[in-house]
């Protein structure tokens, strides 16, 4: 199995066609996108802009459609929901297809749909995204960044899928250097709250008044589910056994 | 003090008029210039490409004037010198121009130009960089990476002058997401040939025969100067007092 890890959306990417691809933007969408999902929405449609969701909510038709994300960490004006995982309970959610758009996370959903699969990683899946790529000859990860550059929290659950994968695999796994890198930072990083509070994006989650949304995406394994795109919608797909026990 | 790591050139980087900027290519072509500089060359003339090389070395004047560097690792056909630190030896360049095209390292410092001083770095010469830019209010650490894309020996590289600047800097240092994880992996990795020899670059250079290279770009402190550019000429600047020490 081989293993390429990807810290920058604005370098380019390999060609993917071949590839599972694990999409990885921790604060927030992808942990946003396993909450939504486990509360039961419908599916999730990432668009690259405000003006795209706006465009595809009306297309799909506003009854059943809620418009989410957010533009400089905060929730876009007119839109239903923002961006932290404790907007997306069952109550706020269930039956509804969600049209998503965020400053990084839903961006890079659409540089890598060439892939065989593309899932979504967070710390809140990463033993059920692990047991769903065991079976990939090339797994690339792709995280999601801040502004096209290299984001530390996407950059250590990199590492910390990357452990994982390795810790159950049975053949080799081969990995490029920015995979060893970050299994390195996973190795000597506490996976927590305090350590995603002293990144870049965490610093600005706190400065913006959305601390909470840190305890959230520090939560590993919370759900042992893995939001898959197909077609442009991203819904769960059915974990395989294995690795996906909470803590495990 | 402001501290920004950038691992991967094909991602855009910042605007660095007001920075001074350190590029490193461990591997190794930023270790090369080290290593001539000490011992006699008169100037290093990166060229971005093969084509650019040859040109300009004519239009220097062939008789003082080395054509040197690789393409995928070995010594251009035609040139005077490879890539490799132990052709540098005085005999070879003492009061030589060394025009230089290499696949990543040259091709780097054509991205900074712009930037208030503009610096070769390397396990080589850590201490004297370290030193050499302590007054900066804001620094950049270019990595040469490979193909554009992000390159552990760089990136452990750059993490270990970070290291180095904080250890002394009297005032705050505030560093961006990858410059924090930079540390983390300089941390951890053991800075020697071992970990040269297991990146992707030094694999590639034992595959094709060149591993005493390696032993070469692994020695931390070996000479306390630092190479500079000016005017698309690198020469060695004077160094300051303080970090310099080898070992230190």
């Amino acid at each position: 199995m081989k293993i390429d890890v990807h810290f920058e959306p604005a370098a380019p990417l390999p060609d993917l066609t071949g590839s599972t691809v694990v999409v990885i933007d921790v604060l927030r969408v992808t942990s946003v996108m396993v909450e939504a999902l486990v509360n039961g929405a419908q599916g999730v449609y990432p668009a690259p802009s405000t003006e795209e969701a706006i465009k595809l909510a009306s297309s799909l038709g506003r009854e059943d459609t809620l418009l989410c994300g957010e533009s400089r960490g905060l929730k876009i004006e007119g839109f239903d929901l923002g961006n932290s995982p404790g907007e997306f309970t069952a109550e706020a959610v269930a039956g509804k297809r969600l049209v998503m758009s965020t400053t990084n996370g839903t961006r890079a959903f659409f540089l890598v749909d060439e892939a065989v699969r593309v899932l979504a990683g967070s710390f809140m899946n990463l033993g059920a995204v692990a047991a769903e790529v065991m079976d990939s000859d090339s797994l690339v990860i792709v995280c999601a960044g801040t502004d096209g550059l290299f984001s530390l929290d996407d950059a250590v659950c990199a590492g910390a899928l990357v452990q994982r994968i390795r810790t159950v695999a049975e053949a080799g796994v081969e990995l490029n250097d920015a995979a060893v890198g970050a299994v390195e930072m996973a190795r000597t990083f506490h996976l927590n709250r305090h350590f995603l509070a002293a990144t870049s994006t965490g610093q600005r989650l706190i400065e913006i008044g959305l601390p909470e949304d840190l305890d959230a995406c520090a939560e590993i394994d919370r759900h042992a589910v893995v939001p898959e795109m197909d077609d442009r919608v991203i819904q769960l797909c059915s974990p395989k056994a294995g690795l996906s026990e909470p803590g495990g």
